[in-house]
């Protein structure tokens, strides 16, 4: 049985973008609420037809927020179990949701709040909870030396790219000019002021070979969509954006990472999203050659870089040429990638931003709009595991 | 689109059942490892088959348990938000995405330490981390007036239906005393020693009404189960199991139940699965008459009139004169009711021994085994949100 566009995004919305603290004392269900009503007047719904929530990254308490929002009967709630890679399964579990008739609307939400009451730096190092004596492999055998956070993590697999394929630094920085160049023209973006191969060679090493212009940002707020049945969408307010696939994944069997470090070969040089690319391509009847447009969660900018690869656009190894040659930008580019400013520019919660950026762009609305996107691909945090990604079509 | 009958478990598997304490230096993933071995052998597969995993309450870290069993390339996993409700909504949850096409064969694992490394007792009041500055409704307003485990506030729901329908402790009573009978027939219980009504009255009073024979056990132990397509279930080595249909709901719209006593009217003397019952039956096209016999979680003895009410097995109020009269006796009852020794008796794991139970039902392999039994329910923990419910089918 396949879910091929049984299912459509039917409603977005978010909050205010902020900067770390500027959300001041609102609560993560502060901000999951406000972007949850801007979703559901979005699709011309109310919060009375929700009856399902879609979770990843932690969850959240479902009972709660189902009591603060009002909603009559909740039927179905769910969390992509891992961390900030399961954005899109979260799409694709209410998606799968719908299809089963456990739910009508689901409701995909997140927000994230970098400090302040509630809030939790993404990145920095902590003891994960696994209620075990010890922890895993990271705790064990990277953490007793230094090797604590994505940054510098992400940093290895960047320098091992480097000495593979020859990628540059320069390179790196093409995919952070890019993506501002997007971000100085979505209105809602934290940082809108272009910079260029200088600004970014200028900017300090955080974790070499990675500088701060390689970094996502660290910012707060809030993301709502709305999944429903394609038969149901087609009643509503906004074109439908049907989800015509979905797939999870990781690096092999999801014991390796960027915590463990023990990819063999190249798959230390991958994102991680490469044996789910190649499901999801099958999956949607679809290959790189019919993705119009891109949305590539870009938390560190060489694994926008290996994303490239993994997803086909290009051999791997060719992924630094395929940004210096413009290949991203969102009006000359072979591919537009991250239209709306990504996470290295636009804002950082962890996911949904990037499929909320591929539904504009489906339906037209884009500030950097793709002429005639019918098809857009939207990835998930590489790396980590699991991770996921969709394709959306109008 | 309807699940009904498109997906199987196809293998059951646990370790060795202990008391508390009894599992040693085992961690929970240790227990998790040895009762997947045991389900897909019981299934005729391999671990290799396995590409998907689906938990509930907390989940685990997918990539960690997939590296320790050396599965070759996981493809989804996902986690029931929430508590120990989820148990059945994980089954559920792993058949939408063997029907989404996201995963061929799942395993629905789940283990459980009350002490030792890594162990946590259930039950024990403890601060929860919402992400929040303040807790939720619990935290604020009963935690400060001594109203904190979860024996406290079902003995109040216990209480309330003596009140109102004319309950006794007596009842409560005969629910311990057949599941006890029934764990007597079971040797993997861990309690086989038959009581007697006197003895249940004599226990000690832990939380008034609830006696500590009212109360589940405090157990260690893994549970494992396999769910595939009802097509590769054909060419298994068992008997296939079909899932029927799955429903996950709680009371009214979730944010009310044990935790915040806010339910209205007779909403606070049921268990919570009444509006979930009516979904089951709907998607399942099956009533309370064609169940041959019903698994359903007994945390508390009360809870299992309540929902034999909740059911429709009986009419509100007459869940107490249902028990009395020997209804849930597996030989002679007119439903079968936890025919393993359910949570009271066998081992309290948080939910998936009910549907091992359900499942030897339907294959006839129970050591209480009911006649040509053909349809089961299995339930899971009631009055948490959320809670959850299958219907299997031979």
């Amino acid at each position: 049985m396949s879910l091929r566009d049984k299912t459509c995004i039917v409603g977005i919305g978010t909050t205010p973008f902020f900067r770390r603290g500027g959300s001041g004392t609102r609560t993560e269900i502060d901000l999951m609420c406000e972007a949850t009503l801007n979703a559901v007047a979005d699709a011309g719904l109310s919060v009375d037809d929700i009856d399902g929530f879609s979770f990843y990254h932690n969850g959240f308490d479902a009972g709660r927020l189902s009591s603060v929002l009002g909603i009559p009967e909740l039927r179905w709630s769910s969390v992509v179990s891992g961390g900030g890679g399961g954005s899109q399964g979260a799409i694709a579990n209410a998606a799968a949701a719908v299809a089963a008739g456990y739910a009508d609307v689901v409701l995909c939400v997140k927000a994230l709040k970098a400090t302040g009451p509630g809030g939790r730096r993404i990145g920095r190092p902590r003891l994960r909870d696994q209620r075990e004596p010890a922890g895993g492999p990271d705790l064990d055998f990277n953490y007793p030396f230094g090797l604590m956070s994505p940054g510098q993590s992400f940093a290895m697999m960047a320098r091992r790219h480097m000495h593979q394929y020859g990628t540059t630094t320069r390179q790196f920085g093409e995919v952070a000019v890019t993506t501002r160049l997007h971000a100085s023209r979505n209105p809602a973006a934290l940082h809108r002021t272009p910079i260029t191969l200088a600004d970014h060679d200028a900017s300090r090493v955080i974790a070499d070979p990675l500088r701060l212009l390689d970094f996502c940002l660290e910012t707060e707020g809030g993301t709502a969509l709305i999944v429903t049945s394609a038969e149901r969408a087609r009643s509503l307010r906004q074109t439908p954006v049907h989800i015509r696939a979905a797939a999870q994944g990781g690096s092999g069997a999801w014991g390796q990472g960027i915590y463990t470090h023990q990819m063999p070969g190249d798959e230390y040089t991958s994102s991680g999203h490469r044996p789910l690319a190649a499901r999801l391509y099958s999956a949607a009847g679809l290959g790189p050659e019919d993705i119009d447009v891109a949305e590539m969660y870009d938390h560190f900018s060489p694994l926008v870089i290996m994303q490239l690869e993994d997803y086909g656009f290009c051999a791997v190894g060719e992924g630094g040429p395929f940004v210096e040659d413009g290949g991203t930008r969102w009006d000359t580019g072979r591919l537009p990638v991250n239209t709306h400013g990504g996470n290295l520019s636009e804002v950082y919660l962890l996911g949904f931003t990037h499929t909320i950026e591929a539904v504009r762009q489906l339906r037209g609305t884009s500030t950097s709009q793709v002429q005639d996107a019918e098809v857009a691909l939207v990835t998930s945090g590489p790396g980590v595991n699991p991770t996921s990604a969709l394709i959306l079509r109008r």
